[in-house]
């Protein structure tokens, strides 16, 4: 078995099951054979992944499953336009033949997309079975892969149908981020500097200054950036898993985010650039609300931007489209729209008294 | 508020949050506008119903929800043939057109397969709101209404995507019972009498001394069928909600049943006749191993048929017709079927063994 470089546990409330669940950083992760008999024993698999990852990393994961273990694989087109109802009903349609039981256990091997897909598929798939997740992109290791949040979209809006579904394991290969797309590196980026904000300024400014060995990919760094981000997801959703308070906080730049997202079309912005976008768009209104400096505002755009990430919204979208499809927003209570801002740079807060006005504002 | 003749309490496990909730019988329930604002609060409402139960019900249950609380109406056609993903999405669709947020409390007004929908729905919307039972058929007021599964079902098998998710309340109001077409009031006897095979004597023998007064819907009959039918299935579910264990039992005649149901299309055979003929096989198969005696086979038999309930298999159905439908069920393991059998009356067993010698027996 591998040695993994850091690993650190999940801590969930026991519902009749403990539900805590490690999260194992490390190299040649998706080879180790060992891992995963420790893992899943001799359960059957429904492994899952898209056209984009599973030439490059179906062969080994295939071959860490063993010769002797019956694995059904669901290979889909790659894109967050994939993520809808129907590629969950075709994940359910291949296990249901494959006579899949109760103590199969899916695996999500992709991004963000394959991990929330999966992880839905998981959540229903006679009533619920195991998962673990593979997560291949700097965005899934970071975020959507930790915390147990699944979901499809729906033609009226992002992730809107779902479950919280607990993972069995995250196994983070830090080999998969060295032949990501710069793009999709990028958009996984916008997520780790979100928890710096968000939860740790220290983090902030660590990575603002190491922001050319990031770019670099340097092997030491980025596997600090994971663990430092898996960590502080990790201790948040310990203490509100169903986001009943404090996880909301995650959500920093996302009310904006699903509203560039769902107005350009799904994939049309990566979800770590609408995320980079929104950021900057709640960092302005806590800026000119005085909670937070311009001088930190400016190294949090220029951070984004080396990177490429949009730090303006699109040009179709105005104030009032802004409004009007945030409305439908999961994140509405009592008809009232709920904004993360930051209260100071590394502590977040919610409001929901964002006028049109500082929406536009933002948005210069 | 009415006085409820009977109410108990489903104890489950806390997970971050209680709950455990009331299951309240009585009459006059659905037109109870004080229960419902001490259930609900102000919260909006998704109310779900079908359209043989609304034009009967409908009306009082809007009226009972007040005229200042957001309601949405959606109204699916009868059938089991309708209990099926699109069915959900259609929820799904009209709840997001109407802006419904994470504190609106789904309502499914119907029989076991608008609870199972609703509940399936509620479980996945916005990755999961409340949701209250308000059943009116016997079959979903003594069985499918208490123990929080949810489902649709797949073409490839009855059930097969759902969630484990509880009620807020069930709300079982009497009087819907005496409009239920025979038919369906037969459908319910079926499972009530399961509860006297599988946990308890008395009721069983309570149940054939009964089925005169049962057939003509005496109401102090009918009140205590449901109250002693819902207790002993609320106290198995508090035991293992997950059917991890123990819950199986609930199952007894249920792999012959489901069997029977897809095998002759949804809907052709109610699922509580289905149950009916599961429970004589299984029963003959019990008695043929000398755990039952041939005079509680008859008796569950005539009690059985005197509501024209079928304790016959479908003259189409073949044992290897059972088993190759059969393998594809959820309750299977390890490629091994599972089948609910009678230790004694009164008492559940869990096998693997079942022969299709046994099973061509058993159908004759």
């Amino acid at each position: 078995m591998s040695n993994p470089i850091y690993s650190l546990q999940v801590d969930l409330p026991a519902s009749g099951v403990d539900r805590s669940y490690p999260i194992i950083i490390g190299h040649g992760l998706l080879a180790d054979g060992e891992r995963f008999t420790e893992l899943l024993g001799d359960a059957p698999v429904v492994l899952v992944s898209n056209d984009t990852v599973a030439p490059l990393y179906l062969p080994r994961v295939r071959n860490a499953l063993g010769k002797t273990r019956k694995v059904t694989e669901v290979i889909l087109p790659d894109g967050e336009d994939q993520k809808h109802l129907m590629s969950a009903d075709h994940i359910w349609q291949q296990a249901l033949k494959d006579h899949h039981e109760r103590r199969s256990i899916f695996i999500a091997l992709g991004g963000g997309v394959i991990g929330d897909l999966t992880g839905y598929a998981a959540a229903c798939f006679l009533r619920g079975v195991d998962f673990i997740q593979l997560p291949t992109t700097l965005l899934a290791q970071v975020d959507s892969s930790v915390g147990g949040k699944t979901a499809v979209n729906h033609p009226l809006g992002k992730n809107m149908i779902g479950a919280f579904h607990q993972p069995k394991a995250v196994l983070i290969d830090l080999d998969s981020l060295l032949t990501l797309p710069d793009r999709e590196f990028a958009a996984g980026i916008a997520e780790t500097i979100k928890y710096g904000c968000i939860w740790d300024s220290d983090f902030f400014n660590w990575l603002v200054q190491h922001s050319d060995a990031l770019r670099g990919r340097s092997n030491d760094v980025l596997a600090e950036a994971v663990q430092r981000s898996c960590a502080i997801k990790a201790g948040v959703v310990s203490q509100d898993e169903r986001e009943g308070g404090l996880r909301a906080i995650l959500n920093f730049g996302h009310t904006f985010a699903h509203a560039i997202e769902q107005t350009m079309g799904y994939g049309a912005w990566l979800h770590g650039e609408a995320v980079a976008c929104g950021m900057v768009m709640a960092a302005k209104i806590s800026a000119a609300r005085d909670q937070l400096s311009g001088e930190t505002v400016a190294q949090l755009e220029q951070f984004l931007a080396s990177f490429d990430l949009p730090v303006e919204p699109p040009t179709e979208m105005s104030p009032e489209g802004f409004l009007e499809v945030m409305a439908g927003d999961k994140k509405v209570d009592r008809g009232k729209i709920r904004y993360i801002l930051l209260q100071s740079l590394g502590e977040a807060c919610l409001v929901d008294d964002v006028t049109i006005e500082e929406i536009a504002q933002a948005m210069e």
